[in-house]
């Protein structure tokens, strides 16, 4: 493939990207009534196997499709990093819950070509949940396309239905970067009192399909946030990043999607 | 039935509960994919045919089996409210998120013997969860005991697992008691930073199988509450209810339960 990307040719990578979608989805489904190991990583995060048999199986299928293309995952170590093409995979995202068996947990897959993400895939297994989006091809939620219209200016901001993450994630890198975002969370949640808060997967999915009127997610690295912005943006609303810095050379991200005067209105909280 | 109820009698009032919420979970599994009718009431929230309709169900089923059994619902006034055995229902916990097709809803079902509660369901139809008790009978999910340990003294209170509700209920009655309830909000976010945010039924019913290790709920009627304790007691956790007061003659009441050692510190925060 050249450089511009057609639409046959994002077709078949977000077909490929649906495929890897329903591999995870039966793999996490039986993992989750059949059980699986838990480890506990350095930093008190868990890991089970299900996290790394899922993600070999999306490499594998990939690698196989297309040999040239990179792999960048949460479990595996990166692999052609500097490839024009890059798949970025969480097999499970909220690794936590699926753990203590809330079946809130989902599959993020995103596919970049250079820093611009051209596909997107969220899975939530257990709920039968699904959105994907391609450049161009619109954002879909299951076979439905999907429009995001703005909040009615009637509705009050108090009742504006947001989705976010726990208090916890906006402190998390508060060493590495000299900086405690625990104020943010505060500031968020006052002003936007009717909020919801899981995990990433499933969060992101509420604010793409306007089950939610917005979601903002703090601090992430690339695989949590990788499929938000190109969903967003086929689905015809907007996604802002607010914060972007790195750690240890990797890149982290705090992101704000959904309709477009939410996303303006909650944006602001960042600039403080 | 005299004042001391008997094993035989609590065995067939659990029973009668848990064929509330097989109706019940029948009855809102077919709305939510077949569809229904949306209002908003004159305070904004949300009230449709499937809350009316299911209530109406539980109900009629009840006064078949119990006539002289109080009925105390959301959607219907209260019958009986001075019987010496009185059913608390909520068909639809959590009606916003039923309407914007959220699958984290849920069915809350409680017998109280006057001041006592005595039986507990909580039904999550989408999620195919259900947790129950019955006094001096156990607390089971699904139909495995449930038994409730305490938090391990090595786990950071950081890590500890929380499930509470939107600051919006911290708030929501801040005109009629003259009292803001927000900074409790912001200070049990702040201590115990790993915390979701759900509707009361799923919030609870985590709370209860130890998914989470404590729930936090605030400024509630009697028919979001009126299942915890009961479960809480019987799985060997937890149930501190932290305020209690009434609004024109109602009772409202916030409620800590779970792992004991959690309720303890959290019920704390509402001291200050």
């Amino acid at each position: 493939m050249d450089d511009a990307l057609t639409s046959a040719d994002l077709v078949r990578l977000r077909d490929h990207a649906l495929a890897l979608a329903d591999e995870s989805r039966r793999r996490l489904r039986e993992f989750f009534v059949g059980g699986f190991e838990v480890k506990q990583k350095a930093d008190g995060s868990y890991v089970t196997n299900a996290d790394i048999e899922t993600e070999r199986a999306l490499r594998a299928m990939t690698s196989a499709a297309f040999p040239d293309h990179g792999l960048i995952g949460e479990e595996h170590a990166a692999h052609g990093k500097d490839a024009r093409l890059r798949w970025v995979f969480d097999p499970i995202d909220g690794t936590e819950d699926f753990v203590h068996r809330v079946p809130t947990f989902g599959t993020i897959i995103a596919l970049y070509q250079g820093e611009t993400p051209v596909v997107g895939v969220l899975d939530v297994p257990m709920l039968g949940l699904r959105v994907h989006a391609a450049k161009g091809l619109g954002a879909f939620s299951g076979s439905e396309r999907i429009t995001l219209g703005d909040i009615a200016r009637s509705v009050p901001q108090e009742a504006w239905r947001i989705t976010t993450s726990s208090r916890s994630n906006f402190v998390r890198h508060r060493d590495a970067i000299g900086r405690d975002d625990g104020a943010i969370f505060d500031r968020l949640t006052a002003q936007f009192p009717n909020h919801r808060i899981y995990r990433s997967c499933l969060a992101h999915l509420l604010a793409i399909t306007g089950q939610a009127d917005a979601c903002v997610d703090a601090h992430n690295p690339i695989w949590d946030i990788a499929a938000a912005r190109i969903l967003a943006e086929e689905a015809g609303g907007a996604c802002c990043t607010v914060q972007n810095y790195t750690i240890g050379g990797e890149p982290m991200y705090s992101t704000v999607f959904g309709r477009k005067l939410a996303v303006e209105r909650i944006a602001k909280l960042f600039e403080a």
